[in-house]
């Protein structure tokens, strides 16, 4: 059986948006990203640091989940990571409220020895150095690692970010980051550029308009499903990633017409999350519900011209 | 054979965009409709004005696209619509440097006797008043009516621009003038709003992130196609509604199953529209680069996910 190492934040959130507010809830990368994968019934580890203050529930909850927890350590006296955010009315953009590293400051990952084989490693966005660590405690080479990162590396450690990309076989990357990385405006220019850094595949995430997959002269497009209503986007790339790499960890194939079909499901995960708070709907996501909506893809999307 | 009567400006547009700028060049949403719905042999027939100043050569290329212009007026003592704009680096957004009405702010549009009976009529983007005299000189109700309309005419004749919406099948507009028109920000709950006001399909346009096409509860999404560069984005929008229009006239089946291959033929026309300045790519169109290009279509979106 294929294993899946996952490396992210386990965190606290607490988010305000024109539809309400939470207290401090489950949140962080490794969470969404896990709870996702976790959908395909993969044998996946989160590896992640939290604090004293992180409730048993939290953890019980992953677990229930079939998600392994040995690799998140538990700093008896430090407080776990702490976002916030407020959207404004348009659901697109948010201002960061407050950020607390905690114990995420000194994280030190530590991938549990029994997944050291694993051949698939989802590398969550956080500091490359522990992007790198990660890959450095693997036995061999996996055969396939995905890498998430966003615009703060790009802006503090460039270097170290460019070290990363540089060993790894998929980056995904939303579309600002994207043009930041390469200084290109056309999306199908930067992901070229971006091959150039290393990743054979690229996708790029475009929110409510979508995400595109490159891989040499190929490019495919999952649609966003258009939604009569957003209540909560936090959490939304990351389930799109992990929808991604739980169907390639689910399926062990790793071609360009199989992660079709994985940016497909990555897509039709990330729009249950967005649908409640936090982890609240995917908590409880039935494969019924996924199988219906994957329905509502194919008719958004597939179309009948013969072509002779 | 059916036959289409299309109602729209036909111009001269001066463009500066980061790659370049034009003097006054053929323009306008008659031209650039016309052109695209001429890809389909239709009998289409365009109803516009032009001044003394409009070259015979702009006129004999619209001919030599069978395209009928003998509703196209010539004002001899009169000047043809101009308009001029500069395109900024994003090539999303333009300022517009002039825009002299001339001869289209007396018009008084005359559909040819031998089109009133035409069974499918494309409103381009013009005052309401203008679209509605062409709907009142058909002798029957046409099969299929479809209008494109803009923000402009939102602010300045809202009450004239209801009484069009309400007489046609299909509008077709922008996602800010859908989420204008509604005053709400989903445009799966705009969509629905503007069903509400009269038109069964909805053709949301949204540019480099492609169109939404919605009737009750169906809703289908074609992409743009991604492009290493978009040279000019003027007329992009129009020859995605003649590219629409041509084919729905052309198969006669006005299906919401049909209407997707159009909106997918609509893309497909546009993307090649914005490759150069004008209609400078439109007038040498092969039948043969379309075909590949709608092949270039099915790899984009086209995926295979078995739900058993």
């Amino acid at each position: 059986m294929n294993k899946l190492v996952i490396v992210g934040t386990v965190a606290f959130d607490a988010i305000e948006t024109p539809f309400g507010k939470t207290d401090k809830i489950l949140g962080g990368a490794g969470t969404f990203i896990g709870l996702a994968a976790s959908q395909f019934n993969v044998d996946a580890a989160v590896v992640s640091v939290v604090g004293g203050d992180f409730p048993q529930k939290y953890l019980d909850l992953l677990s229930n989940n079939n998600i392994d927890i040995s690799g998140i350590e538990i700093v008896k006296d430090g407080k776990t990571f702490f976002w916030s955010g407020l959207y404004h009315n348009d659901m697109n953009s948010r201002d960061t409220l407050a950020t607390e590293l905690n114990v995420l400051a000194d994280f030190n990952p530590i991938v549990p020895e029994s997944y050291r084989d694993a051949n698939v490693v989802m590398l969550g966005n956080l500091h490359p150095a522990i992007q790198i660590s990660v890959l450095e405690q693997m036995h061999e080479k996996p055969d396939l690692v995905i890498l998430d990162t966003m615009n703060f590396w790009m802006d503090n450690t460039l270097e170290e970010l460019h070290k990363v990309i540089n060993r790894v076989d998929v980056i995904t990357i939303n579309d600002e980051e994207a043009r930041q990385l390469t200084g290109e405006y056309s999306l199908v220019v930067a992901a070229r550029k971006i091959q150039e850094l290393g990743p054979k595949y690229v996708v790029i995430k475009k929110g409510e308009h979508g995400a595109l997959l490159f891989n040499d002269d190929n490019v495919f497009y999952a649609p966003a499903l258009p939604l009569e209503e957003v209540f909560d986007p936090t959490g939304a790339g990351d389930t799109f990633a992990g929808g991604f790499v739980g169907y390639l960890a689910k399926s062990n194939d790793f071609s360009f017409e199989n992660m079709k079909k994985a940016v497909i499901y990555g897509s039709t995960l990330a729009s249950f999350c967005v649908e409640k708070f936090g982890t609240n709907r995917m908590e409880n996501l039935k494969n019924k519900e996924i199988y219906l909506r994957l329905q509502e893809f194919k008719n958004l999307t597939q179309f009948e011209i013969e072509l002779s």
